[in-house]
Parts: structure tokens; C-alpha cells; sequence
């Protein structure tokens, strides 16, 4: 059994990690933190879960902390998780961040979107993009995984096989995202309420989305070269889920079925990514950790299209964290993580 | 391992059983039949169970089909259940029938409220009604499980303690259910597109929904004589879930700890049953094979309220029938059913 | 052209009367006041509005603005109100108050359901309850309108024709009512944020919302003595409307058509209240000012079950509103209250 | 007063443009047309219209109905609509066709994308495609409008100002639209019912939707010569709106301001098109004739991005119509077309 603990527990990717971990057969679940409502029940502040745990929340007090566990989930705010982070792994703990503040590899890129300096140069040195589909051997090995964004992991599964292969243009990519409102967080704001978001839709952040410079990270390490892209993300009327549209320009003139051969190939060991013939649904991989991924090409415009669906608190957070964290444990990766979406 | 069927396994509860048979640890399903998508590959149907399972759709030929399993799951409409079943009952198999036909005893209220003949009395007198908080002992040595309706089980719960307990008057009891959409089943109409249910919210069925009997022959029996209730089920626009509020006059001046006491102790040692401080929600409950119940007392009015959760598709249908099995086969009742629900 | 103003305008009520009154053709809107965004256009608050309206909010001043308009709109919290209401009237202002402040006859009421003290009792006195259906003489003739309460329009309209004609025990009612989110108001909190209430369903207030004393003061009325009811508000996950099922004992064997004939009847010359033979939808009413009514005797019980749908924001606060302020003025009564619902 | 007729009017478009007709102040609408529900009265279908209308839906019968109406509004499937509108026009009537028959003005290219010829080409000859912003002049003088489909509308009045002045490349064009439900019109199908679409999201018709051609026809118009452009929709959880995001290369070095300049121009006297700095959103158009318009330009990639909001039932559909209508009278073009949105 490896003992855990959750820091920053109150908000949905923490209470989405408590739906995988109790149910995890080779975990136990130490401690979990929350500055606003330490001291209080976690079946207090979610009734859900009654019946199901005793834990309390506490205050972040990592001194104490450091030795009640041996892998920590960090669920909080970018800025604070650096230096929590940080102090963690530099102490022989394991840390898998779901915060962005691992995620760039140059502390001026991050400065640069995320407006506050990065204190920890040798820490993020460390740290492993945690895309098991693309760094699974470092994330075995690593004490530090900076946990993928939730726009970024359904664009980056969708356009690896397609950029690794130089199938596509390099410089026409336009990824088209719409995300259900749990990717917010919890929050008390009236532009979340449920009379404004429900029967609307939007976009947000055009042109400056924090994932952006993520995305570009990870797809420049693919091509071989500085990639930057148009992301468009909008805000869903739904719970939960990602539906990313990604259109790119071919390269040459290739059929669909060959395109689908590469993805197919690309893919074919990977417990969590379903290249499929029909289209994705959010609906499909609901509650589970699959990216389900699809290709058509126009052939009047010779444009790749790409879809792909995964569910941003399982695959795009929580559920990424626990493949993670099977993978440094050296556990089978789906360990916990087998659960059937509920349909409907 | 034991070797289970599903017969009807195109709609919702048929779909819900082969979610949670797959991940049981002591199930192999060895066939789902459908007579309109015969042939078809299960996730052909169902995309969301892509990579998760092989099976094919069968048509239901019950002689070829008796002997490939030990436990039959009925999932098919009330009239052609009960020739199924009793079929399955003759030569020696255990069926959960979750239609209507071995629920109510008599055949001449069956016959007045589902318009058709009961044809198998004999089944009907050996079917034991399969609400395990009630009827534990009966259904563990049972071949056939009337599996209870979803809107009788949360009725049936949240009344319970107070009527076995002589608390309430029994002639005044209200039941007022709001049912999420799935419990109309997985059907073609313009009734239930998307664009009528959205935003809208009704009664139906006013004075004459078919799951009043039901409910009247359970409360008849706790009580000790015949009960009538008024019973009004309406249609909210959610996936899953019935809420129930019960309204009764209490029998004499009683507070409110001493009716959680009888409560808390009714239920204290099912697994199933979760009796709260705070009022039940949809979301608490979703997925899970939980009936949350919370009671309050009116003082002004002498009554005593009762509110209860259910998911309509596990605890009202599919999870109560893998309880069922579960008692039948002797396992520990609550195997495969202890996913905890997604929030949000 | 009749001036108006809206005291409080940044809330749901507050924009759903300027939809109304900015289509009105006998009024002219000249302020509308916020404390929280005074100083910014309307249209920055609310896009919608965009290019429909050039007003600015402004904070309440009440001296300056008593001189702007001959009828005043108050949708301001309760104890707020009172104030305002009171200083308006004395001014020799029309007022419709659109708060609690001005609906409980009896202060002591008000005192113990709204913890604070009625300070203007001068003013309650002259207080008109604003439902035209059962006052609309006395409301021709007011200064001072106590427009209703959302649940209290449903409730009563439904009861009605019932009580009024000894139909019903008037010990025996139970109001079981389930309400779109926008009834709570616009409001920064977690429990009304999209994820929480999205795919939700709960009970609130059970045994002690503010509404009661309000809907048994006039049901009391209208039968001669007093009545307590029981009174549940559930929180159902769409934007508008209220479905009210009511369930009280016949005084008498009487048939379904007979009562419905009584129905028809009482309520044949009301432009706003529709007797259906269908069971009432919040569809068939959002965004309209009717208030649909259907009757159904449960002839096992002997029971009356009355279903009522009205639009919260509309029959149920400012649609209302508009009503009484076109009694007021002599106008028809139907002025600027005659769209169309869209469907769906 | 104007007599006018809708040819199919059980479908949504149908009743929506019931829904603005009734309000219209110019109109008199003498028929209403269903093959399915001819004798019953209109209200019996859409119990909503209780109490607005006597209307009672007759079959089709061209010739009796000819001499009863001024104006056909015809919102029947494509194929039967162009039969009717040919025999209407010839007939000396005033038609306002909703479906896609007399939109493509290249027989051939109806051909490939309808499968079924185009057997009235004097009629196409004749028609004008009915989008105001553009072709208001002709529209005026003209008998037969090809109303034109929502999708379009959306990416027209989004890229116009744009084409027109030569600020994008035109071969680099991506539109990505997400489109409420009842735009696959009211349909007894598994794949839109409630519990299907709630909480889903997915893309269809990628590559091959048939507003393809109309969009490819009307830009390349605009642009001088022959366009192909990546049009994927997608199906929102939300009864109704059109959301579309635009991206297109720049041609030059231009800033935002400079381009919302063009666009506010372009659009200065509109009554149905408004620009904003803000970002669209489906809730601020729904129920509404307008078509809001931002754009953002991402200096890092040199792509101008258009999001546009319509109401896909209004400005896509039955709303547009009226515009067209209106301008065929020679009235206010925004008769009966204020009404403002209900918010929430």
C-alpha cells in the first residue's frame, strides 16, 4: 500500500482524485488539505461522500505533512504550487502537480502568461510533463510530474501522430476547443451560475488562453521546430468533458484509411486513447480516462480534421495524475482507473 | 465465476447491468440479447463501451439460451417478461426480472392496471419482491426476483420505519416523485427529444401510474392492511435519478431526533441506505446504488415529511439487481457496487 | 405616457421588468437604480440589452428620484423596501413593491418569518396584495401594490376555485412546488453555480420557507378561517419556472368535469389564467404572464390534485408587476404582456 | 393587412413563425399546413398557443390554398418545397421559401449535395437568396426568397466585411459552429432524445454538411472568385443559437481596432447586426433577430478570428424570414421583429 495525501482538496479535481484513489486498490488516502474549510468534514463540505471516508480536512502545513505520506497530489492555485512543490522534492517525496506550475520549461514563458516569476528553477528542472502516451519512460523515473493541462492533453493526443509523421503543415493548425464547466473550478461567481451558463454558450480567452504556450511547448518537441497555433477555447453548458476540433493542413495527398493506419499504430498499445471510425462524444468517455480520437480529411480544401473527447477532470486532471502515479509506482497503468462511463 | 444473460440489453437498464457485470468480480456475461439489433456488436450500439467488450447481439432464443448461464437479467417489457422467466424458472435457472410481471401478487391487479392476462401463476407465487431492506432472507433463497420499480423503491424506503413504527396515519400518505428522464427508457419520440424535455418540467400519469399498486401492496403489507396513497410521478430534464417527497399526518407528538433515531436504526446496517442530516440531492446519489433519505417534521402541521434520492437506473433497477444477485450467489452484497458518484 | 422607475435593477426581476417595459408602449423608463454597479450602462451589465437601451444605473438616491416618475418598481431586498416603499407613498407615489416587505398583513407575521421588525405600518396598511385575479378592484384603486410571491401565485391561483366553493378539507392541503434557479436570484454563491445545480434535484426550506405565512394568509382568507398548509419548495435544474402540484381531501363526492366546470368558470374572464385539460409544462409558459391550471381527481383517495405552471419571473414577479401597473393606469390589462412563449 | 399562409407548420421553424406572425401587426395568417396533422387544431399540437389561436392545420392542397393567401411562407423538406414554390410563383404569389430548394443557384451543385435534381430552374432562375445584410435591394423587388440556412447566415455576416475589403487570405478559411438542437428540427429519433444529447457534445457532418456549397456560393461572391472553405458543425446541448468561430489568415498587418472599424461600418445601419467588444453569447441573441459580431486578431499566428451568435430559429430561420417579408411590403424591416431577449 503507498500512502498518499491531497493538497488543496476542496475544489473538483480534488474531489475527483478521491473518487479514483478510494476506490484504488494499492492506496491509502493520508490527508487531504484545504486552507478555506480545514477542520471540517470532507462529507460535510461534499455529501456525496457519506459513508464513504472520515477524513478532515487540514490546513497546508507542510512540515507536517512531508512525513505522512509518500506521493502528493498538489491541487493548487498556480504560484502556490511551485513552492509547495518545490519543498516536497527536495524533502524525497514524490509530487505529481495538477497545477500549471511545472508544466513550461522556460521560466520566462510562464512569467510571461502567468504574470508571477518562477521561484523554483531547479525543482521545474526536474519535473516530467506527465503525457504518459508521449514521456512514459521519464514519467517512471521521475519525483516530479507537472500533471498536463486539460486543453492541452486532448490537443496534443489528437495532433502527435499527425505532426510526428510530418503529415500535416506546420504553421496552419487552428484548434477549435469547447469545455464543460467543471474546468473552471469551484467557484461562487455569477458569470458561473447555473442561470447564466445554462441554455449559453461562448468563447473565452481567444487568442490568450494560459494553455496556449503549453500546447506550443509540447507540439514545437514534436515537429522539431517553434510551432505556434490558434486555440480557441469555450465554455460548455455540460458538467464535465472536452471536444477539441483540430483542423491542419496536409503536407502531401494521403487517404483517410492511411491516416487512420498511423493513428491506429500510433496508438495501439495505449490503454487510454480509442482512435474510433465514429465521431466522439463527450457522452462516450464521461467519467473515464480515455481520449477517443477521430480523423476525416476534406479532400476539396486537403484539410485534416481531428476530434477528440476526453473528460477534463478524469484524463485532462485527476485521472491522468492516478496513470501517473501507477507509472512511478510501477503498477499496471489502469490500475483504478477502469470504471465504465454511466450511460446515459 | 458465475455465468450470467441479459436478456433485452438495448435500452438503458439493460446497458447500466453491463456496466456494473463488467466490472463484478465474480461475473462472466455470457450473452445480451436484442431483437432489433441483433447481430450488432454491442459497442456497435453503444460507442461508449468501444474496447470494453466483444460481445454481439443475440435474438432471445430461450431454448439455446438456458443453458449458457445460471443467472437470467430480464430486461424486457412487462408481458413478454413473464413467459421468459417462467420459462427460465421451469428448467432451473434464476432470473431478476426487472419488468412488472412477478411483482404485483394478484393476478387481477395486474391484469387491471397492465391490461394484459397473467399467464403463469405458478412463476408468479415462487417470485419473492426484490427489495433486499425488506425481503433479505426471502431473496437469498429465491430462483425469481421481482425486481421493485424505481419509483416504489424510494417510496417504499423513505416509509418504512415510519409505518412499521406506527408513526404516521395511514390514510393520508402523498408520495410526490420527480423522475430524471431515463427512467421513460431509451425511445423514439417527440416527447422525449431533447428540445421538449430541456427546460420543461411536468406531472404525468396523475392518479394512474402503474407503479401505484405496487407501492400500495408493499405499504399495505408493512402496515398490516390495505393502504391507499396518492401517488404523482413527474418528469425533470436530468439523465438520472428520482427524488421523492412524502408527505404524512403523524399519529401522535413525536420530534424529530426520536423519528431520525427509529430511522438510523431501521437502517443501520444496510449498505445501501444512507440516512442524512441534510436534505438528499439527485447529485449525491447519481450512479450509485445509495437511497439517501432525510425527514423533517412540520410542527404547524402535525407531518412528517420525508425526502428520498435514488439513481433510477441503479438503485431503482439495475444496481438493486446485482444486489439481488448478489444475495442469491451469497456474496458480499455490495460487490461491483461501490463506485463512488462522479461530482460533479 | 407614463413614467416609471425600477429601484434595484441589477437582479433578475429588475432586467425581466425592463424587457417588459421597454416593449410597453404607454411608459417611458426614466431611472434605474443599483447600488452595487451604479455608474455603469445597463447594457455593460446585461450584453443582451445591447443596443436596446442607453440607461445608466444610478445609486438609489430617493429624494432626487421621487420627482422622476409617477410609478415606482421596487425590486430591492426585503427590509430595504420597506423604507423605500413607505417614503415613495408619502410622497404621493404609485408603488409596486416586488418584495416581501409589504404582503404579510399582521407586522408580528412579518417579524417572525423575516426577523426584522415592520417599521412602516402606515404604509402596510394601505398595502394592496397584487393578484388581479382576486383583487384587481382593490388594486385599481391602490398606491401601494405588495406584489405576491412567486410560489404564493401558483399555489393560491390553483387553490382558488377549490377553496371558494368548499370543495376541499382545508386541514389536509399539501403544496409541493418546484422552482427554476432564477427564483433564487442573481447571485455569486457555489450552491447556485452551474455544476451543482446542472443534472440536480433537491428539496429546500422544507417546513420553513418564507412563502408560507404568505400563501396561508390569503388561502385563509378565501376560506373564512385559518389555514396552515404544508408548503415544500424544490430547486429544479432550468432557468424560469414554477410547477405547483397540490393535493388536498374532497368535502364531497364530486366528479373530475364538475370541478373542472368550476375551474372554467371562476377564471373565464381572466386574460392570464388558462384552465387546461392537459397537464400544465413550464414550457407552455416561460416568458409569458399565464398562470396554466389542470384538475385531476384521484377517485381511490378521494383526493383534489391541482397542477399549476406559471413563469416565476413573469405571472410570478414582474410580469405581474406590469399587470397591476396597467390596473393602476386604467390600461388593458394585457398591455405589454402579450408575447408569445418560444418554443422551445 | 397582409394575408399570408405557412406551408408545414408542425415543425419548429413552422411554430416560430407563429410565433412572430401572431405579434405582427401587419398580418393576417390565413392557413397553416401539415400533412401529418391536418385537422387538428394547431393549439392540440403545441398546447403553448392555448388560447392565441383558432388555427387548425389542413393538408397541402396547392391549388385551393393558392387564392387565400399574399404571402407563402413554406417550411417543408427539401424536395417537396420546390414544387410548391414553382406552382405559387407561376401562380403570381409572393413566396418565402425556408428550405434549401431555390438556394444553390448551380442546379448541379443541388444535385451532388441533395441527391435529387432541381426540376424547376426558372424558379431558381428567379430567386433571391434572402439574406438582408447583402441583397437587401433585391429582395425587395423579388417573389421568390431562398430564405437562407442558419449556419450560413452565421459565417456570412461574419466574414463579409472581412472578404469584402480583402483582409483575409481565402483559401485559409476555418468555420467551426456549434448549433443548438432544434436545429435538426422536431424529430422522433434515439439520437435526439433527451438523454442522449443532455450533457453531450460532439461534431457531425464533418466535411460533408450540405450548407457547405451555400456558404462556398455566397463568400465566393463576396470575394470575386471561387472559394472552399473547412465548415465542421456541432450539436450543443441547448435548444437554441448558433455560435461560429471564424479564423482566417491576414493578408496584411492590421490591428483589431482597425478591423472593428471596418466592421462597424459595414454594418453601421443595420437593425439586426450588432458588433461588440464583448464576445458573443448564445443567451444574449436567443429568441432575438440579431447577429452579434466580435473579432479578436492573434498577432503571434497573423489570424483574424470572428465569432458570431445567432438565434438559429430567428436570424437563421423564421425571423430572417420576416425580415424578408417585411422588406417585400415595403415596411419598417424590424416589424414584429423587437421583441428582446428573456434573460435569464
Amino acid at each position: 500500500m503507498c500512502s498518499v495525501a491531497i493538497c488543496g482538496g476542496s475544489g473538483y479535481t480534488g474531489v475527483e482524485l478521491l473518487r479514483l484513489l478510494i476506490g484504488h486498490p494499492h492506496v491509502e488516502i493520508k490527508a487531504i488539505t484545504s486552507e478555506k474549510s480545514a477542520g471540517k468534514r470532507l462529507d460535510a463540505l461534499f455529501p456525496h461522500l457519506n459513508g464513504l471516508t472520515d477524513l478532515v480536512l487540514e490546513p497546508l502545513d507542510k512540515e507536517r505533512l512531508k512525513d505522512r505520506a509518500d506521493i502528493f497530489f498538489l491541487c493548487l492555485p498556480h504560484g502556490t504550487s511551485q513552492e509547495v512543490g518545490a519543498y516536497l522534492l527536495e524533502n524525497g517525496k514524490k509530487v505529481i502537480d495538477l497545477s500549471a506550475d511545472f508544466r513550461l520549461k522556460d521560466p520566462s514563458t510562464y512569467e510571461e502568461w502567468y504574470k508571477i516569476p518562477h521561484r523554483f528553477r531547479d525543482a521545474l528542472k526536474r519535473a516530467v510533463y506527465g503525457l504518459p502516451e508521449l514521456y512514459r519512460n521519464e514519467i517512471k523515473k521521475a519525483s516530479l510530474i507537472a500533471n498536463p493541462g486539460c486543453y492541452p492533453t486532448g490537443a496534443i493526443l489528437g495532433l502527435y501522430p499527425a505532426l510526428k509523421n510530418k503529415l500535416i503543415k506546420e504553421d496552419s493548425i487552428v484548434i477549435d476547443s469547447k469545455s464543460g464547466v467543471s474546468g473552471a473550478g469551484r467557484k461562487a461567481e455569477v458569470n458561473y451560475s447555473f442561470c447564466e451558463i445554462n441554455e449559453s454558450f461562448k468563447a473565452y480567452g481567444v487568442t490568450n488562453h494560459r494553455h496556449t504556450p503549453e500546447i506550443e511547448q509540447v507540439l514545437s518537441s514534436i515537429a522539431g521546430r517553434p510551432l505556434k497555433v490558434n486555440f480557441t477555447p469555450h465554455l460548455l453548458p455540460v458538467d464535465r468533458g472536452i471536444l477539441t476540433t483540430i483542423y491542419a493542413g496536409l503536407q502531401k495527398d494521403i487517404k483517410e484509411e492511411a491516416v487512420y493506419s498511423i493513428y491506429r499504430e500510433t496508438y495501439s498499445s495505449e490503454p487510454f486513447v480509442r482512435v474510433t471510425e465514429g465521431l466522439p462524444d463527450l457522452k462516450y468517455v464521461k467519467g473515464t480516462n480515455f481520449c477517443d480520437i477521430a480523423i476525416r480529411i476534406n479532400k476539396r480544401t486537403n484539410t485534416l480534421i481531428i476530434v477528440t473527447a476526453i473528460d477534463n477532470l478524469v484524463k485532462g486532471a485527476s485521472g491522468q495524475a492516478v496513470q501517473n502515479m501507477n507509472l512511478m509506482l510501477d503498477l499496471d497503468e489502469a490500475t483504478g482507473l477502469r470504471g465504465i462511463t454511466q450511460f446515459p
